[in-house]
């Protein structure tokens, strides 16, 4: 199902290269300040159509929020977020319908739905989608005043100086292939008690949605797999005031699933874009045979670079969520 | 909320230190068999009473199904499980009233339920809660009959070498220290086209019942950080035939959220335990001044060692309810 | 919440003033055929511009799908309908502002929204929502081929007889009144099993759906109300046969919540319109005193001849999310 | 699915005749004081072990309290609630293995699924079931401190006269049969703006939950079906002040789905008992003939009258739900 929440909920419709892509979130609270305008510095940053490293497809990626809204501000019925998708260029995939494209999602969506789903750019599991995300996204920080969040490129295909960045992306396009990426997120003034035991842990509604982001392999929390090489006695956080500060931050803000008042970190992996210049190979279904493949169009060489704002409006979307409930 | 799940629904209920820790499991199809026999070997993966590096607590660990069982098969009412809580040494605990333990969740659940909360033995939010888990996952493999689950403790403190290992936990023992691990899961057999798009994907999903475990603070499929060191070149996984086997599986067995017919991989990252026998220090909130912990009572050298079948658990759980699903 | 539904969840959204209605239907199989036109023909039955119950106001009602769908069959992906608002004649409702309109929604909307919810022609709790439910109960048809629904307005404003219906609304028009309706569904064909135990009844689902249509009050099933005046011996449906059918139908169609094969028989009531143009009293909260209103623009007669069809809608609706469940 | 609410969220499970009957709740904040003997004069109300007309089965009906509670106060963890059956004769049941009661859910379990279903007292679907809900609906009611409930049984058998209703049930034991009735559920207090507008109007919720007791085949919520009888300038409710209190309350305190201050007000129909003594005939799948059946046991002459209290537990349950969500 293409929903996701509880107290902040979102539903997410359209493909990549159908008429529009939208979403419809339900859950805030009536008399919230919103205009398209708020939702266009972090659509820019997706767009990332000036980066060295982004495809040059450039969408108008400006959103007509077409319920919801009375005035300037939010009415408490659910607002909806349309995107029109411009710059379609179907005939850059005529050439896969018959031979699909390597760690794409072409060969298992063909299955689930009985070769019925939209092939064109992927359909629904175009990273088309998230353009939505983020700005619900947007919408949920404003959600969460008191909350900032951080967000960085930590790592660019093993690289992790991001001096040498630029230099890495103009060598991967001249190449022809892409490279995965690490994004760091913080988000500093978590209300303590924000998460819910168990099954709604923040951890769990984070990496729920994260793990729904297209091209995200791995998510981590705190130290995350470096704690799990480490000792108990240097890993755990000492405690250092009655607010519950800590004077480490190996646990990433949160304990028991619920946020402890330390910042909450967390980075995702990001593999290397699957559409790469370069030729590959493939299975041809028609003929049973293998076969050569080149994916025309142009593509992100590393998608990390405009995920970076994706995985931060997921992490801002999952607190605006848990903060809704009830503690 | 303490429950999840769409098509086979958990709802999770006890303390570590109340009468009865339970699950109610709905959604099992009628006429499946089952007994209160078939659980216990998964459960006595989990209690690991033997193991060097396990806590020597013995439950007894031995599941009543108290509905929706008639005559060795299911009815189609809800499944409940309850298990008796035994060995109950509350005194252990008397000491860490004031002053919470560091890397636990002893604060932020006082601050989140106004000092309610059951604080013996981390009440809801001690591993005690994983009993109920792996007897739902046993339920859950029982669902997916041609499914294969392989599980390996990869990693114990850093170290990859298994002929290590009791060497390792060993030697914690003697310090009163803890490590963390790593868990491999690998799932053979699963149907090409089980998982939805975007929200719930396979990794959305199985992450989300992942990081309700507690101790787990990283989630990665297939190749997982690493993809995000490479290039698209070497990472993409060419399709080898028209069933969608490839011959790499960087990609884990997903693409676009959905089982692409290869092995489901995936990697858990346990922290080390938190409650160590060395000395540690934490924040007394009755003075407002640091004061030493020393933490009574046995416990866990490694959760990963324990952990391993609770993350089988985990992904069993996420493919029964995705499979349970309409493809 | 805005959305409804389990294996088929329908998401709403829009104003009645607002530039559009939508609903976004998730669930529906791939591949099933779908064309807007599928859709006219039950619009055009809630549309009721013709009838001389019916308020005259001409929406275009045609939906436009703008998700989900690929040469004429969906595709897997969420379904989305909008529908344009025109005919907008905000100045209707200007007078309005101030003292709220009795049996209307004003006040509790103010009261819940602090103010903030959309005034203009009742916002989102105005009848023009249904026609998105209505749109959304024909694809549910679609996924219930085995399924005859039959709909009947049995009683207006007290009067049983069809024959005198005409001269009972234009009595009701030339007075400037409405009247309440009761309008009764059949299915026939609904496969024996269908429902959930206890919650999730067939009662329950249909009645949660129905009692969302504005200006219903009260639904019974089978012989409803007129059971609690009768003896057991008068009322239990004996058995016929061994596929269920039973020689009376007073459980319409339904036991212990689940279909018995029998037509599925429910009734529903509509109160009398709450837009009359007879003069009426309100509360001034500007003064604090009793206030004279007259509610302008032309409204419905009486509701139930264009609620019918979205009771119908909502059982199929109910009919389809169940059926789509696993049995 | 046996779950049901949002912010206030239950499951439910057991059978008739299984070793317990139980339900989780989850969602009750923390600090509410809470204690087994809380639950008794509901569930005492509901036992009716005394009234002429209730059958004579006495269960303990105390509900052991095994999570989610410590030192009188809920923790905010699940709380779980477990009732031993006792006093079981499966005898009684014997007889009606192979051909199924009228109106009863024997046929539809067992063609739901597939014949595993527990037939012993109606498994699942017993009205046992409900003593659980009974005392989730006392639970709830703590949570609405300022709400009174008042529910009467206003006919039995259609006789609106409560003087005549022993003599009525006297009667019908006599003769071996069982009769419907109609229970009237108000709910004074209410604060203006519960409830959610459309899919999870107040009428939706409380339907939901209404229709999901055994028994219940009608809900209507103000005038119900007699307002559909009426003119609008009759049945509308003029508001009398500020507060939005009305003269009439034809509307039964709600409009648009949302609480509007005024009294909440429905009534719910009970069908006869199908267990009546008397001979009735059936249908034997295993000569494929009609056959005589009789029922033996005792049973309710009137389930009304143990129901009225069920009826009252589930508006105070989806009042609870809709007040802990956020407004």
């Amino acid at each position: 199902m293409n929903s996701f929440g509880t107290a902040l909920r979102l539903t997410l419709f359209g493909e990549s290269h159908g008429p529009q892509v939208g979403i419809v979130i339900d859950g805030i609270p009536a008399g919230t300040p919103l205009s398209e305008e708020d939702l266009l510095p972090d659509l820019a940053r997706r767009r990332g159509g000036s980066s060295i490293g982004s495809t040059p497809r450039t969408e108008q990626d400006r959103p007509a929020i077409v319920s919801g809204l009375l005035n300037g501000r939010t009415t408490g019925a659910p607002v909806t977020l349309l995107f029109a998708n411009s710059n379609l260029r179907p005939q850059d995939y005529d050439a896969l319908r018959n031979h699909c494209r390597p760690s794409h999602a072409d060969m298992t969506a063909a299955a689930k739905y009985g070769g019925y789903n939209d092939p064109r750019g992927g359909g629904m599991f175009s990273g088309r989608m998230t353009v939505a995300l983020v700005a619900a996204g947007a919408i949920a920080k404003k959600l969460l005043p008191g909350i900032t969040f951080t967000t960085r490129l930590t790592e660019i295909g093993g690289t992790a100086d991001p001096d040498r960045f630029d230099e890495l992306l103009a060598d991967l396009r001249r190449r022809g292939d892409s490279a995965g990426g690490i994004v760091e997120v913080a988000a500093q003034g978590v209300t303590r008690g924000t998460g819910e035991p168990f099954f709604d842990s923040v951890e769990s509604v984070a990496a729920h949605l994260l793990f729904a982001i297209p091209g995200i392999k791995g998510v981590e929390f705190g130290a995350g797999f470096a704690a799990a090489r480490r000792t108990g006695s240097t890993n755990n956080d000492r405690i250092a005031d009655a607010a519950g500060h800590t004077f480490t931050n190996n646990d990433g803000g949160i304990n028991g699933g619920i946020a402890n008042g330390n910042d909450i970190i967390l980075r995702v992996a990001f593999k290397p874009t699957p559409s790469i210049a370069l030729p590959q190979e493939t299975f041809d279904a028609r003929t049973g045979q293998p076969s050569p493949l080149v994916i025309q169009g142009r593509h992100d060489a590393c998608i990390a670079l405009r995920g970076a704002v994706v995985a931060e409006a997921a992490l801002a979307l999952a607190l605006a969520d848990l903060s809704l409930r009830r503690g």
